[in-house]
């Protein structure tokens, strides 16, 4: 009985918010935004505020359709994930990912967002920024770990999703590209084994915040994400790391209908 | 005269929240996720926001009969054990430790239990999470050592509870797993005369957020506790810890309906 | 003229605060609790929120006569001493310093002051735990030493209170019984000179919060109790502090009475 | 159709807003103040408080007309810049840098602009100032060196701001005045490349807050500014900041008339 | 036209306010009180809240004139001044110091300021203690070093204040009290060619606070204050600072009736 409100509901939320959005829109080009070089990546979570939950539910759909419209409207021009961290994280309850070629953009995305009558609710807990880089492969590191490096993560959904931002120490800047280049070595082949079951993307923070690098990982399995964490812990590279985390950010991926219908029980 | 008073309410607070609960439930086999490997165990803590107190008796009543109904329904498929900080604690009132096989299915009962009408009185304060993972004996462990590893600590009730967060430093992590054994059998052998009084269990936490381990303890001498900790900060491994506590979350071990009968009051 | 009114507010405050408290009360054997070992003190501070002092003085009063109530209640049980913190310290505006032989009955304490109709206007700043422990003397400490140690602080009024938390190293516990002893010996040599007019009792934090000591300290010479300190600073045992205050509460020892009275203004 | 209307918001903004400015108002000489030595520069960011955007359109638009007054009023004696971080930083939504020759000038703009109808709905979220000098050059330093460094960066728009605060350690102060310049002297060499599109300006802080350094970034492009500090983090100067962002503020550059323009949306 | 306006709201708030205080109150002998060892010196800062500023001018000017009350009963037994540091520090927006022979006195101070109508408008910053000495001369100091420190700082209105709390590492305590005072003679050096231009005091915070030292500076010339500062940092002393600043508070010095008027309008 339960279960048939809650699916009727759904229907409901997801019949309202779909009719909001009429107009076609041409979609950004998502996949090259998120394999080429030469990309922003934003990363920007936020907490829904005390108010959020006390509202009437036809109050917090009409403020979901405003979130959809955002949302769809700003995808023309940029890829924007979304990610939802309440339950699994106590930095804050939801996690947007916004590649674009200009921050400009992904600057007035965030203030559409957050000047619309959903983000009134919304207190931002963080934002992070990188740009993605062409893989920078270690002078004679072998063809066949690179040619390994290449093959990309099993298909399949990984609902998972974990945001680790890193900091290096000034020893490490100091370091000559050579020996910088030959601890990223070992610290890629550490990683190797876990390449099927853990997908990663890597961004390069320096100077655009207090980071120097953030780290995305998707998976299904939550264990050989652990496993591939502590076996990176233990290679050299990881001693010059200033900050870890601080906050990881764990949250399980979302599409956008899937985030609305949470946010709208 | 007063205690009769709140023997009546007592009596009145279950006999309202027992009401609501009416179909039978088929526990999640309890025993099995509380005692086997590859469990995910979640610490949530949280803080009654300062409106909590100021609603009235009848209001309270009616929000903590649906906290039993969340809690009920999602023990068909996790344990879920809570715990009264508040008084013994600054970092939080109430604390959930879930144990599942998939965060997805924590998150979910989070996301119901801050949803519903008494999760709007709750701050998130922190969430933790770890795996279990099979006792890793030192090898060459002697027998002797082992097997009164096994001997389960004394039965009867242990009403207090304490969980300390611990984060390792960079040069554990490039220690040799001989060198970490040597370490963790001389941790071991430390902790031993306590096992009686004070039980232990032991979270792997690393890259699910910023810790590698979250212990957890159970105990009615809370004397015995603090020898044991005393202890463990004397042998050598306790130099690699990195954080331990901050917070240290000490509590009473509570039944679902003692909260209910406490919050109530 | 200011005076006088002043005086019969006071009158009046504690007429109407002492009427409600109509049944004898035994009140716990508190020497025993102040001198014995074994014993757990607990130090809960509370600021005050912004609605507080924004009431009418009779809702002030009606709300103070109930603290009264809540302490004097529990005072059956466990020796119960407040102190002002406002004004002296940033931390917190009120300090309780529980002593009891179970933390449960502390808890109880605290969680009935939190829900009593005063308690809905504090915020917890902080809390500490300590258990007294028999003196251990240093082996081969000159009995001269060990009289002049019990030889009590000079009687009369010590309007101060200071009550430092304290960490020691990782350094620390990995020293000898021996080598801590002969720090100690050389940290008591160095108080012994403001023994008469500062009092001191120390309580043993390790495992019940994220710390290993807390100290007490009452005066009325607060420029004693800094050359007490600047003395302690000085030997070798203060070297393992890593953390050493923060906070360092300051206060005023008052009685109840002179509690409600000044907050009843 | 959504562009016109915002088009014609736009306009309605902007006349609303020149309406109330009647008086001429005689600036001050902003080049001198941005270009000389001895003139204070302050950094104040500000966050907008909950209440901000639930507010009607023509309340905000009367606010920001008071804003806009204030600004104006105090350009007559100071250099006054406005960025916009909402959305690139979550420090703050509004930064202004101030150029004066008094700092006690800069906090009447500041008081005035806290007190106004717009103010109340600011929060501070930092304040710091520091002190423009004569560039020092190293003794030695090539004439080549010292000629490249006074070609200004290429004309045109720079939409992209970054602030960095910086601490410096012990060490380094103790450093001989020879040892500091040499390594400048590579810091120096190090940003030349960059000086075409990242503009510079140091302001020095040591005393007036918690910092030694401020140091302002203008950019269009933000790679080139990535480069530029991943190549000051590898010179040995470098090792000696304490502190170097926390927070690093990254906005965009706007006039007073855009910043209004997108608060009024 | 504004400024007349300004200066008859100047005139009326002064005339108001000045009607208050009919007693004639006899002033604490404050010259001795800022001069003589054995004083307590309290730096107590607030910020006001958010509502302060929504207040109608009527209300907030009956709310300064009780201000003004409180401060005056109170300058019959101690010193107080007051500083405005909103606009130049993000700390807070008001400071008092307050010079007292005992701690109670300040207490009662500060618990009538905070219980006042003004009073709830203002949330506590920060509260900082320490006691002036008789300057502790090195042995061993030449005359002319001794006399020079005499001379007073010129005559002449100081508008700026700067106040930076210092705690020293347990490296400092542990030197001998020669190396300390080698250490204090490099150090007043450096000072020395400041001494005219800024004045300086010092009181002595151990275990009264978190700190060691409270050092106050008033200066006319804030690049001289910053030329001071740049100079201790470079003397031996200075590595042995743990704490320096964190906050530094920079604001301007006040009279009671100036924070009055400002706060008026």
């Amino acid at each position: 009985m339960r279960l048939s409100i809650m699916t009727f509901m759904r229907f409901v939320v997801l019949v309202l918010v779909g009719l909001v959005v009429v107009q076609a829109v041409e979609a950004a080009d998502r996949d090259k935004l998120l394999s080429e070089p030469g990309v922003y990546g934003t990363f920007a979570s936020f907490s829904l505020d005390a108010d959020w939950g006390k509202q009437n539910q036809a109050l917090r759909i009409a403020q979901l359709t405003v979130l959809k419209g955002v949302v769809e409207q700003h995808r023309e021009k940029m890829a924007i994930d979304v990610y939802l961290l309440r339950g699994l994280s106590d930095h804050a309850d939801l996690l947007f990912r916004v590649h674009a070629t200009e921050l400009r953009e992904t600057q007035q995305f965030l203030l559409d967002l957050q000047g619309s009558l959903f983000g009134k609710h919304l207190t931002t807990a963080g934002v992070m920024h990188g740009l993605t880089k062409k893989a920078n492969y270690v002078p004679g590191m072998p063809d066949s770990l690179k040619a390994e490096l290449k093959i990309p993560s099993d298909p399949g959904s990984k609902p998972y999703v974990i945001v680790i931002p890193i900091r290096k120490d000034a020893d490490w800047w100091s370091l000559s590209q050579e020996q910088r280049a030959a601890m990223m070595q070992e610290h890629t082949e550490a990683a190797l084994p876990y390449g099927k079951t853990v997908k990663r993307k890597l961004y390069h923070a320096t100077g655009l915040d207090d980071l120097d690098f953030i780290t995305y990982f998707e998976t299904s399995r939550l264990e050989d994400f652990q496993s591939l964490i502590l076996a990176l812990e233990k290679v050299k590279e990881f001693r010059h790391n200033r900050r870890f985390g601080h906050p990881t950010l764990l949250g399980t991926v979302k599409s956008l209908d899937e985030i609305i219908e949470t946010l709208a029980q």
